[in-house]
This record gives C-alpha cells, sequence and structure tokens, in this order.
C-alpha cells in the first residue's frame, strides 16, 4: 500500500445499506484505494463506516463542500450511492427528492468532470422503468411514474450528456428490492423486508399494501455488490447501463411468509392495507450484466432472509425515524399520514 | 368582468419572450381572468409586462413566495413559461438548470396540487427528444442529450406522475426555434435570429457556429400563442403532449440570409465559428395538434422575420447581459469563454 499507487476514491451514502457494504468491499479486495465515505446521517448510521476510511459528515447537496472534497482528493473513481431512496414517498416530498437525488448527483458530476474522474459509478433503480411489461432490459425504453424514479433517469441521462461533452466515464447500474444485512430496520417508508422483520420483532402485524399480489425480485445485497465494486475497471462495463439483482419474482404475500418463517416465527400474522399507487409486476432481465461481469453468486430468499435474520436478532432496533418533512399530504396512505406533525 | 367569475391564472416568466406573448394575448381573449404576472427578471424585461395585470417579481425557484401566492390566489390555471431556456450552454451551468428549471417547476406542481389547480400548461421543448430521426412525433422516445433538455422532460414526467396520484391535469407543448417580436436581443447564448439581427444593428458580421448546414423549422412566435393560451378549456388537449411550430425547416445559412434581407442589409457578412456539440437536424411533426387545435396560422419565414425586423427597428438593443456563473468551463466554445469572468 504505497502513497504513489493510492487512488483516492469517493463513496457517496457510505453510511447507508449499500454503501457500507461497497466500503467493505472495497476494503477487502482494493489495498490500493484510499476511500473517502461521504454521509450526511439522515438515513445511515455512524456505526455502518469501518475503521481505516475518511468519513466526511456532510451532504451531497451542499456544493461547496463537494467541490472541496474534489478539489482537495481529485477522485479518480465515485460511487455514487447515496440517495433518499423512497419510491411511493417521493410523490408527497417531491421538491426533497429531486434536490437531494437530482442536484446533489449534479453537483458531483460537475466536480468529476473539472478534476478528470476516471469513472463515476451511480446506482440508479429499477423505478427508472414505470409499469413496462416485464422483465425489464436495459433496451426497453424507461418511463418513471413516480418522481423518485424520474430523479434517476434524469441523473442517468445527464451522467450520457457529461460522457458525451466532457468524456466522463459512466457505469449505471439499476438494482431492485435490494435487502439483507445493514438494511434499516427503523424506515417505516422503505424496504418491505426491514419492515416486516421490525413488526415481527415487535409484535405487531406485518402490513401489506393491497391484496399483496405484487410481485418483486428481491435480491440479495451480497449479490450486487462485487458488480458494482468492481465496474470502474472492466473495460466493457464502462459507460454502460446494467439491471442487477434476483432474477425470480414473488408476491408480497409469500415474502411475508418466508420472513416470518426466517424469524422463527411462521404463523406471524399479517395485516393488508388499502392498495397504493405502485407497479403490479416488476422484475427485470440480467443477461447484459452476466455478459460483462459473468456468473456471480445468486442466493435464494430463503438463504438471503436466513443471513438478514441471523444479523437482525443481534441488532439493535433503533426508534422509528420517519420522514416528517412532508411537502404534499394530499392521498397519501392512512397508515403513513400518522407520522405526520406538520401538515 | 364580474368579481364572482374572475379566474385567477398565473403566468411564469411572463416578462419574457412567450409569457409577454401569452399574457396579452390572455387580456385580449379572456375578460374574466384576473392574471398574476411572475418574473425575475432574469431574462425578461419589466416593459414587457403590460398594464392591467399583477405583476410580481420573483422566482419559481423561490418555494415560499410560491407557497404564498397559491395560497392567496388559488390559481385556477397555470402557464408555466419560465426558463432559463439555453440548451447549449445547459452543459456548463448544470446546477443552475435543474435548480431553475426543474425545481422552480416542482415548487409550482406541489402547490397545483394542494389549491386543485384545474390545468398546469407547461411549456417544454423540442430539445426533449435528442438526436431521434425527424421529423420528431410524440409518439417518438424523447432521449434529451443536455441538461436542458433533460430538466425540460423531468418536469414532463413529474406532471404525468401527479396527474396519475392526484389529478391534477396537464397540457404539454414542446414549441422550436420561436422568434418574433418581443424576443431578447441582447443574449449571447440563445435565439440565433435575435444573435443575428443584434450582429447586423452592431455591424458585426453573424456568426455561425459549424458549417451553418445543421437545419431548424424557426416558428414564429404568433402561430402557437392562441393554441398555448386555449389549451386548458378544450377537453381533447387535457393530458396530452403537443409538438407546435413550423413545419419547414432551412438552414443556419439560409437563415443569415433571410435575416440580412428582412432588416435591408442582404449583403451583410457572415463569420463560421468551430462547430458545437448540437443536433444536426431538427424538426417536428405537428399533426397531433392540428387534430385537436384546428388549422392554425402558419406564418412564413420571409413574413415572421419582416414582422420582427420592424418591431427589431425600434425597439432598444440593450447592453450585453452573459451568464456569467458558470459552473464547468471545460470544452465551452472560444466564442462564449470571453464573456467569463469568474473561471
Amino acid at each position: 500500500m504505497s502513497g504513489n499507487n493510492q487512488k483516492n476514491v469517493l463513496v457517496t451514502g457510505a453510511a447507508g445499506f449499500i454503501g457500507t457494504h461497497v466500503v467493505r468491499e472495497l476494503q477487502k479486495t482494493q489495498d490500493e484505494y484510499n476511500i473517502v465515505a461521504l454521509d450526511d446521517l439522515s438515513g445511515g448510521f455512524i456505526e455502518n463506516i469501518p475503521q481505516g476510511v475518511t468519513f466526511i459528515q456532510g451532504s451531497v447537496s451542499d456544493a461547496n463542500l463537494i467541490t472541496e472534497l474534489f478539489t482537495k482528493y481529485k477522485f479518480e473513481y465515485v460511487y455514487h450511492l447515496g440517495a433518499y431512496a423512497a419510491e411511493g414517498l417521493s410523490h408527497f416530498i417531491r421538491r426533497f427528492n429531486y434536490t437531494n437525488n437530482l442536484i446533489g448527483s449534479i453537483n458531483l458530476i460537475n466536480e468529476a468532470v473539472k478534476v478528470g474522474t476516471k469513472c463515476f459509478v451511480f446506482t440508479s433503480s429499477i423505478a427508472v422503468y414505470g409499469a413496462i411489461e416485464p422483465p425489464m432490459t436495459e433496451e426497453k425504453t424507461p418511463h418513471p411514474e413516480d418522481p423518485y424514479g424520474i430523479s434517476k433517469l434524469a441523473v442517468e441521462l445527464d451522467l450520457m450528456a457529461a460522457h458525451s461533452m466532457f468524456g466522463l466515464n459512466y457505469v449505471i447500474f439499476r438494482p431492485h428490492n435490494v435487502y439483507g444485512e445493514y438494511q434499516n430496520l427503523s424506515d417505516p417508508y422503505r424496504n418491505v423486508i426491514g419492515i416486516f422483520m421490525k413488526q415481527i420483532f415487535e409484535g405487531q402485524p406485518m402490513t401489506i399494501f393491497g391484496d399483496g399480489e405484487q410481485q418483486r425480485a428481491f435480491s440479495y445485497v451480497g449479490d450486487i455488490i462485487p458488480l458494482i465494486v468492481q465496474s470502474p475497471t472492466i473495460p466493457g462495463a464502462l459507460n454502460n447501463v446494467f439491471n442487477v439483482g434476483a432474477d425470480k419474482p414473488y408476491t408480497v404475500n409469500e415474502l411475508a411468509s418466508k420472513v416470518a418463517i426466517a424469524l422463527g416465527k411462521p404463523d406471524h400474522p399479517t395485516v393488508h392495507l388499502p392498495p397504493r399507487n405502485e407497479v403490479g409486476i416488476a422484475y427485470s432481465d440480467h443477461s447484459k450484466a452476466k455478459s460483462v461481469f459473468g456468473d456471480s453468486p445468486h442466493t435464494s430468499l430463503d438463504d438471503g432472509l436466513e443471513k438478514m435474520a441471523a444479523w437482525a436478532k443481534t441488532t439493535t432496533i433503533r426508534p422509528l425515524k420517519p420522514f416528517t418533512a412532508i411537502e404534499v399530504g394530499k392521498n397519501m396512505p392512512p397508515s403513513w399520514i400518522k407520522y405526520l406533525d406538520n401538515q
């Protein structure tokens, strides 16, 4: 690990769920990287930042901070994972969504262009596709239907424009329904598996929107992290978009049953809430990723839930931390309205 | 014009080029409207605001101001025309572009949802299409290639999401290469016809990027304004996207020659600058607009330039007002770099 070979890399959202995995994998596999871990701790936790990295508490929305960091470190690679990833809630927090998820990304893109960053890795989302016929392939036309998906698509397009104008290389990943260790169990708006686990721990019924027959392919975090981490050094990956995640879709009802089994409470009850405005069936095709990255592990939902459950049992469930700066309260699911204190 | 029948309507960018035309047409045709004209005067001019409207100097980016205005006036219709419409420059002012053009629009959409606005009219742009095979039709998949076009597409998608979630009606127009009376002649980055006229008045050669064979269909402002103004009251227009503008494309070389003739200087010289990153041929199909709005005037380029020239001769050319808050100076056209004072 000589100072001469060191490459400065930036990981945003480093204290979050995907971020902490990326930082740990970088530490494990890339000796020569000097990792700067940025997080505003709005959704992530300081405990998720391992020893040996430079932690900066701050937001990608803080343009001055971003300029300072790039000026100081001239990052070779950027892993931009920071986002407020609440698809359903984004209808009600439009301005926050675009400020955090789009303008924050733009601050990074501007500075990456200026310092000549060699690769900008961005985690987009399956949400960019909207309600198209599954399976989603990268060739299908994105038509996002919520502000979260729109902000992700805008960043994707902006990276393509920046590549074309300035030669900034990018790799875009569209993961979906990722779960696993270090997932935030205290967020009532997102991460259905985390919500179910918390409800089981607290003796509450698992809450399912609508009839629970909506289908998703739940992706074990350990299966996608290596692809994200390696991508800047794989020439075939540069300036491409990749779906990543599990192939097999399950209904939310099936998921609830499996989560209950994983936590040793097979008879834990569920309760159905009014349906919300969401896509019915969403799963994506991963043959493009396979062709570039080769075969990667495919952890089954049962095995992945078992690993997550083992972790969840040893973790401290933090107090509920609802998002309260709601901009528009109209048509919110009643189960969310109770968290509001400012409408 | 009784108080009971009065409808409050908001026009953003009202002191700008399209804005002043929309306000004047509303005054001429819609007696019962109480017009609130918003503009931050960054690109528009106070003289463009006619008597008889309520003028508010402010920006759509000022969320508190927007909330105040909607709370007070509960706008029935919103004509959102305000934008910083500099396609080519947007690569170099990414953050400003998205803040002004996207976050500003989001502030309006949030408040329109809250007060139950009946129709939100939005002027998007042909820039959303990017480099697709012309003619552009509304069915083709948008793939914008610059931050300006990306911000317009994001607002379009957000309006569709807001319609689906909250029932907010919208009408989206994608005009292209609009010119005519009240165009800003003092902006060095946009509006090629205005730039040419100013250069002729000042005895400078007309500056053409590249070989001048790039084609555009230049649209006379008077032909598109009635469609925009009427749209909220035409049921077939609601929740639709329309290309609007002229059908016939001309090269920039042909345009230069026609502008010179219109100003009575047929031999005025041109000078070619290095090409910039722009779409080669862009013109769009207008049959969808025709099917909903019926036949509308199609002023020829010669006639339109004659009208604009007559106006331009009587107007005061203001001092050059370049945009100086450039975020990224890399790869800017040399002819623009001279305006920078902060890079």
